[in-house]
């Protein structure tokens, strides 16, 4: 399976999160993507090549042209208000506060466009965002007649950015950005599989009213688990977009015997909606080590997922999302692609 | 002019908030209490007692139920997590996401009813929190055919907390609550003016709809000023309460020659009301040197505030709200005390 990965994901250092009510180092950090890109190589798992560059078109298919724009802004903006630390939002428009007027101080459009403390801009940060988004849409131009699968080792991740929303430590959506993209050359359905711990909130809403692109989400029950605020079974689209969401939530502690009663499940409905395309939303978070997680997978379950997934037979595009246990996140990760590629 | 004061403000001592990208100590600390007491006695505003204790049902009346009832769980939830540093809400249900489900744990409650990081919990915050409301109350019903005004030495302050949310330093909404007593007692209509250097963005959205309760806000343009998302002059009120909320935001580096006129402009409205009290959100914030906020106010300007709202001739209920120039804040605070007095 051939690779697209870019390096200059490692600009994107030294940022913060919020949690626990105390500042920390992001546990979103380059070493993730580090360890995978080496265990592509250990396990020679398939050539690995940079992405090529792509105008912001393809994002505004699937988000806000306002929100877009933002982003290459908000670093300039933040230092031309004269600070040079790490951005973190702190206030945000919820129920009874305005949503339709865009505030114009960068405080208050970090918190605009931000729906958590998560979310955090340096430096490199909009270099690396634009990066993974180059590197999601070059892994997607490789698939077709003759290759079956991908991977795009995206770092930041994506999946919980929306239309008009960042946060979750994603900026761009970018599986969301490749099944339009699919769509829009031409394939008449597009699945997105999210196998990660987390809900895939942003992918959800962006495609909540359409039945074109079908959303599956195994994840941790959003009473108990962040980003808590959507991912619940009763979510199953709307207009359009009725029946073609589907949410798998569980509690913490479950085990693969019962997770992948759930992947089971989607990979059938996957088969019976017949995508063109399905696009994975890797996360590997969903491993027992995971220092902000509560799954128990192992890493022998990894590679089960990848030839449950290659059973379906289509054409795949793996999206990196996330997944935290560092150490171990190469083996996980990459067992999730050798273990489709055997099947 | 009688004073209601509770030295279990103490309590709610050593919180959080985060502030251009930083996690630092709250501006809205014991002192400001302390200072304010302490300048009463300096210039004999008149006697102070403590506050009597009440039921919540007053809160009910502009709070939601289940908003009220989370309040006192918060702390001790956190702490059957495990956790005993303040709390900080991290991340919150914007537009997209869902605000029509409540979620179960602590981590997520936090942001389901904050709006912003700026919203903390330590031990003794709601001890301090419903030790201000009885101070608002008690205060409140001082006011009677004989007894033309009193002042309620709140803290934590009260305006930015709405029907069911908290946020910049604010947790029940005080001022909307002894508005509302008051309608409750037979008043025909009340006014709430509040000069706070921030929009009070929780009492305008408790009144909203509702046009018995009159809102007057002076504050900095939420273009650019926290609380950002609610504040601007073409927020009129809606339905009965079309015509009823009052906007006048100003911009940075605002003195009192330009922000005078704007509290000339309300107070004729007011009497035009013809409210049967005013409730005033008292803030000084607005002062020059206040470390967080941008007016230009000066010590010698509070004075003429209070005799500007004692020309109204009418009964009159002062709420402390906020200002976080704490060596100033007692002779501002009373100063807009005397100034009406003297009025």
């Amino acid at each position: 399976m051939q690779t697209i990965f870019s390096e200059r994901h490692e600009g994107h250092a030294g940022q913060l999160e919020l949690i626990s009510g105390q500042l920390v180092p992001g546990f979103e950090k380059p070493e993730r993507a580090r360890f995978i890109r080496a265990r592509i190589d250990a396990v020679g798992l398939g050539p690995v090549s940079a992405p090529e560059t792509h105008s912001l078109d393809a994002a505004r298919r699937v988000h806000r042209d306002d929100f877009v724009d933002f982003l290459p802004q908000a670093w300039p903006m933040w230092e031309a208000s004269g600070r040079t630390n790490p951005t973190v939002p702190f206030a945000f428009p919820i129920r009874g506060l305005r949503a339709d007027k865009r505030p114009t101080s960068i405080d208050a459009l970090l918190g605009y466009y931000g729906f958590d403390a998560g979310v955090s801009f340096v430096k490199g940060t909009w270099d690396a965002v634009k990066s993974s988004y180059d590197t999601a849409l070059t892994a997607a131009s490789l698939i077709d007649g003759n290759t079956r699968s991908a991977f795009a080792l995206c770092r930041p991740p994506g999946h919980h950015a929306g239309s008009a929303f960042m946060g979750g430590y994603c900026y761009l959506n970018n599986a969301a950005i490749v099944a339009q993209r699919y769509r829009d050359q031409g394939a008449a359905r597009v699945a997105i599989l999210d196998v990660d711990y987390h809900h895939g909130n942003g992918t959800q809403e962006i495609f909540y009213h359409r039945g074109d692109v079908a959303v599956f989400n195994l994840h941790a029950d959003p009473n108990e688990e962040y980003p808590y605020f959507l991912g619940h079974a009763d979510e199953r689209g709307a207009g359009e977009g009725e029946g073609f969401n589907h949410n798998y939530p569980m509690p913490a502690g479950t085990p693969f015997a019962i997770w992948s009663e759930a992947l089971d499940d989607a990979c059938r409905k996957i088969a019976d909606y017949a995508p063109d395309v399905v696009v994975v939303s890797l996360g590997v978070d969903t491993f027992e080590k995971d220092p902000i997680s509560e799954f128990k997978l192992t890493t022998a379950d990894y590679p089960k997922i990848g030839a449950r997934i290659a059973q379906l037979g289509l054409p795949t595009l793996f999206v990196m999302e996330g997944g935290y246990a560092v150490e171990e996140i190469g083996v996980n990760a990459v067992g999730v692609l050798t273990g489709f590629e055997g099947a």
